[in-house]
């Protein structure tokens, strides 16, 4: 498609640009960049509705603030679309998200002008307060934002964060950008407070009246000092004590987020402020395009779509899927069956689940760690608490999952999703530790699914078992299981392993996507055969050292770091029985993995099929030829 | 010593003893309770300050409540000595934190009275919400409680609880037991917040004209309905919002939590009411006892001593004070170097460096999410910061080492305190999984020094190599260092080893506290080396590749998990360069382990110098006869 004409963007390289463009332009820059936003994700996908509803917010950042200095945090990093565009990376902003090309988020090896990598939610307001206490230990005197979503804040670091900075009280610029919806479901009484905020009826005078109304009364504090902000601030917030002013955080607003002209009073006024104060800016998810702003969630993370026809990305059937549906099964079984989230709804395939048992569904909003002890509480009581987890996430409930869930051994099972590398999230979002560090807590053990059937029977046999279980899957796609109710699933022994091709000399151990690979690779050389290695821990120990035994070499293949995962297992197990055979271990090797194709970057790093098979090459069997020169 | 005379006391065994004593003899009850804590912890050590404090409120708990049915969680569970000694553990309780006693915090596992099994700080609220759901869920009516004080409110995780629970609105009645004082000085916003709440004018008057007139103000209460408590709210609270009631929790408060007639007056009326309230009560900590409660901080955690001539408990030089050291001669050397830790002064060693570089020294309160963070903004501005932290507690900041350190290869030092296992504080403290869990993140390494010389040493060359490096040590006592400016310190080769003891056939590959073992255990036999491997990331290669080709075997000794510790990247390595050579790993087995003497335990999990000289001599060598008769 052919891009919108633009006059002002197209003059604009970086913010220094910006900065010459008379203010009352700024809004029409708003609307370009918007424009230019929904072609963006209209050809490389990515968080649309996030970064439509920030363009204004970011504009006028961008014309106060010089981001080669002052330091702007953005929380989570995927409402920066604008911002790439606006810093310098214009040309490159088609690349978003894939390889070699723009990260997803902020990323401060991308662009001076990103002052933190991110991805995960709620870390702004620590590391704005980290860069806060060391612009002042330096004397100097560059600004320092974060900017914040009401999601975000729920999330219990952003809370304790707070609660740091209004007892340190640095000098720094809080936006909390209430756009009225995190990824799910917004949850908790801040946020219900927030709504009520909304509603007061001062709020809605001065909405009816307009900027104009609201900057008089905002007129007596142009030369704000505190104590003066301190006497008026009543109007400001009729409740008096809101729970930011409580934490020590001077509040202002809420004020319309929309509003360029709004926005820069707002923020010039503040920057001179002594001590951080909160500019509570309420938006709209997606604003601006018609679609994305009526379904936001759906919008959340969009696949490519076409602007001009606008229809939700289409879905094919994933593991999430397959877990929603599974866990609806369970739930259905059995009424002690409950689905706990951390603000995950959609990505966890838990929609359906959602509506059909909404009292036996949690959703703790973007808290990890209070997920996993929902969970363990509801253990105590004898239910049987599913704790619906992306695994980068789920390293937010590590703590948690030892200390309230292992050490008592508790029923709590860990669904794992996005388990291995995860793509277009790219760094931030890669869920290849969890086997490393489940693995070193006693009680806990772990399974990996070949596909939606074995999934079933893991959960299904889990929740047989009792104790802590995790269970995790990759992100994508996969097969359905046929509709059935638990009773008719398959069983599973819990630590078995199953041989999916016999083999001579050389056995595969895969998990998961890389079982594939491991297939391929071993073609159809009876010499090498293939093990689904389904259960990590605890291992198959006699299937695994009747393979050995006989065997030239082991080859483990995992879509996971190798610094202490499957390999590593089975490294362990032989040393234990004493069995000394050669084992080669695929995986990650010990670095961080950008966005990008997981598939080429499986292949890149040494996993793929064509690597598991120039592997076997050297070890002197497989069909690595055929596939090498394919 | 003898137990003083106590007749009220002695007639309970069980809580029902204690709900058929008089109403008025609660607070002489509560006196004899106060004086048998006094004797515990002068025979057995331990939390003495936090239990004393809480003595009226848990006499009050045990008469209005069946800890049989209903569920009190206290939070962390260091207040419970008192609890413990009401329900049935009277006669054990002298075994408290000791080898098969009585465990320090509460415990599931320990007595159908501990609603949760707990150590770490900030969990209860989350557990509380789970108990409560499942109680609605089931249409039970036992009652839920979580007694929380000032400090763990203010983790994260407790903060984003409360706020879920002021969304989902439970019945449950929240404590929160205000001491105006977490382990070390209280930080934070809300902190300040309740101390402004403590001196509200209203507060006051109802103090001096004592309870009777506060019963009379809250008597329209008496046969309250939420509507009722709202309009009447004002009155207890004037600042009209506070941020607990701006979660969506009612706030009733703050009463003297050591008037037994208050709390029971107070607790009985919010037991009827619906959705979750919060009593602030105010306690002193250590209260009743003198020397504790002029100086809580020594006393949080009291050895053993004499109730009679009570002087602060006996300090020898431990590892923490060889970190405080250094970390002063570092941020002498250095005006870069901060100190940043969660609420732990004192246990850290920072008690003198916090006063010595109070610019340069950040108490993020109980928020180890936040201190990661804090460290990472910090670093991002060109600051060298240490963060001091137990091990236990890093696992509550291991996403934020990954996604807020590692993926950008940040210059923050982790100084790990407590690694390994560490006592009276068992289960929930163990320090034995960060080996595991750190070695997996990319660009992190982790060093573990011999003492406080190459502690010091590889403290300089962390700070000098920057990037994220961990260095860990146990709990206990160290030899100190000789005092020198860093300049002087000894230079170390990061990822380096040290043969400790030359050996021909089996090498001994120790860390950390293990090495004194494995130098016994080899004796004086030349075939067996000992090799401090004192970097666990990265290994000496060539050094391990050196020895083990020509060896019998090589014995790895940890005070840590096998499963993914030191062993298993020694496995890693050797199966990376092809060798092959026996390898048993020494360690802690794929279990939790509880309180007790830390060496006696070393011995029995088999890594103390007699179970190493018992693997010498299974693999031929050795002194082990020697040592295994003695």
């Amino acid at each position: 498609m052919t891009r919108p004409p633009r006059s002002l963007l197209a003059s604009i390289d970086q913010p220094a640009d910006l900065k010459r463009l008379p203010r009352e332009q700024l809004p029409e820059l708003a609307e370009e960049l918007r424009s230019e936003i929904v072609r963006v994700c209209s050809v490389a996908g990515g968080h649309l509705a996030s970064s439509l509803g920030a363009v204004e917010l970011t504009v006028a950042l961008h014309y106060l603030f010089d981001t080669r200095h002052d330091r702007i945090v953005w929380d989570v990093g995927h409402q920066t679309y604008g911002h790439k565009i606006l810093t310098g990376r214009k040309d490159r902003i088609d690349t978003i998200r894939r390889a070699g090309g723009l990260a997803g988020f902020t990323a401060t090896s991308e662009s001076e002008h990103d002052a933190l990598t991110v991805g995960h939610a709620s870390t702004s307001l620590a590391a704005a307060l980290g860069m806060a206490l060391a612009r002042d230990a330096r004397g100097h005197d560059y600004e320092v934002l974060a900017v914040i979503g009401d999601g975000a804040l729920t999330g219990g670091m952003a809370l304790a964060a707070l609660n740091q900075i209004g007892h340190v009280k640095p000098r720094m610029t809080i936006v909390l950008n209430d756009n009225e919806m995190s990824i799910s479901e917004n949850v908790g009484g801040i946020n219900h407070y927030m709504r009520t905020l909304q509603v007061q009826p001062w709020f809605q005078r001065a909405e009816d009246r307009g900027k104009a109304a609201l900057s008089s009364v905002w007129r007596p504090l142009a030369d704000v000092s505190s104590r003066a902000m301190k006497a008026t601030r009543r109007f400001f917030d009729p409740a008096s004590a809101n729970p930011f002013h409580a934490m020590g955080v001077r509040y202002v607003g809420p004020i319309d987020g929309h509003d360029v002209e709004q926005l820069l009073y707002y923020l010039e006024k503040i920057r001179h402020l002594p001590g951080p104060t909160m500019l509570h800016i309420v938006t709209r998810k997606g604003k601006g395009y018609k679609v994305a702003e009526s379904d936001p969630i759906t919008w959340h993370g969009a696949s490519s779509f076409d602007p001009a026809k606008p229809v939700a990305p289409g879905k094919s059937y994933t593991w999430a899927n397959a877990f929603g549906d599974a866990a609806d099964q369970l739930a259905r079984a059995d009424d002690r069956v409950w689905v706990i989230t951390p603000a995950m709804r959609e990505g966890s395939g838990l929609v359906e689940y959602s509506k059909r048992h909404p009292d036996r569904y949690v959703d703790v909003g973007i808290a990890e760690d209070v997920a996993v002890t929902v969970g363990a509480g509801l253990a105590l009581r004898g239910e049987k608490p599913i704790v619906a987890i992306y695994s980068t996430f789920l390293q937010r409930g590590f703590d948690q999952v030892i200390h309230d869930v292992a050490l008592e051994s508790l029923d709590v099972v860990f669904a794992i999703d996005r388990a291995g590398l995860v793509g277009g999230d790219g760094a931030t979002h890669q869920g290849v530790y969890d086997l490393a560090y489940l693995r070193s807590v006693p009680n806990v053990s772990v399974g990996m699914p070949k596909d939606a059937v074995e999934m079933r029977a893991m959960l299904k046999e889990a929740m047989r078992l009792g104790g802590p279980k995790a269970v995790r899957w990759p992100r994508g796609g996969v097969a359905p299981a046929p509709e059935a109710p638990v009773e008719e699933w398959p069983a599973i022994e819990w630590g078995s392993w199953e041989v999916l091709k016999e083999g001579s000399e050389v056995w595969l151990l895969g998990i998961g996507p890389t079982l594939g690979y491991a297939l391929e690779a071993a073609g159809d050389d009876p010499r090498v055969g293939v093990i689904n290695a389904r259960f990590v821990k605890p291992l198959d120990r006699d299937l695994l050292l009747a393979k050995a035994k006989g065997a030239e070499a082991l080859v483990t293949v995992e879509d996971h770091t190798v610094v202490g995962g499957l390999g590593s297992a089975v490294l362990e197990a032989l040393a234990e029985a004493g069995v000394q055979v050669p084992v080669r271990r695929l995986g990650i090797p010990d670095v961080t993995v950008p966005h990008g194709d997981p598939k080429a970057q499986h292949e890149e790093l040494g996993y793929g099929p064509k690597a598991i098979a120039r592997v076997l090459n050297e070890l002197g069997v497989g069909v690595a030829p055929k596939l090498l020169t394919r």
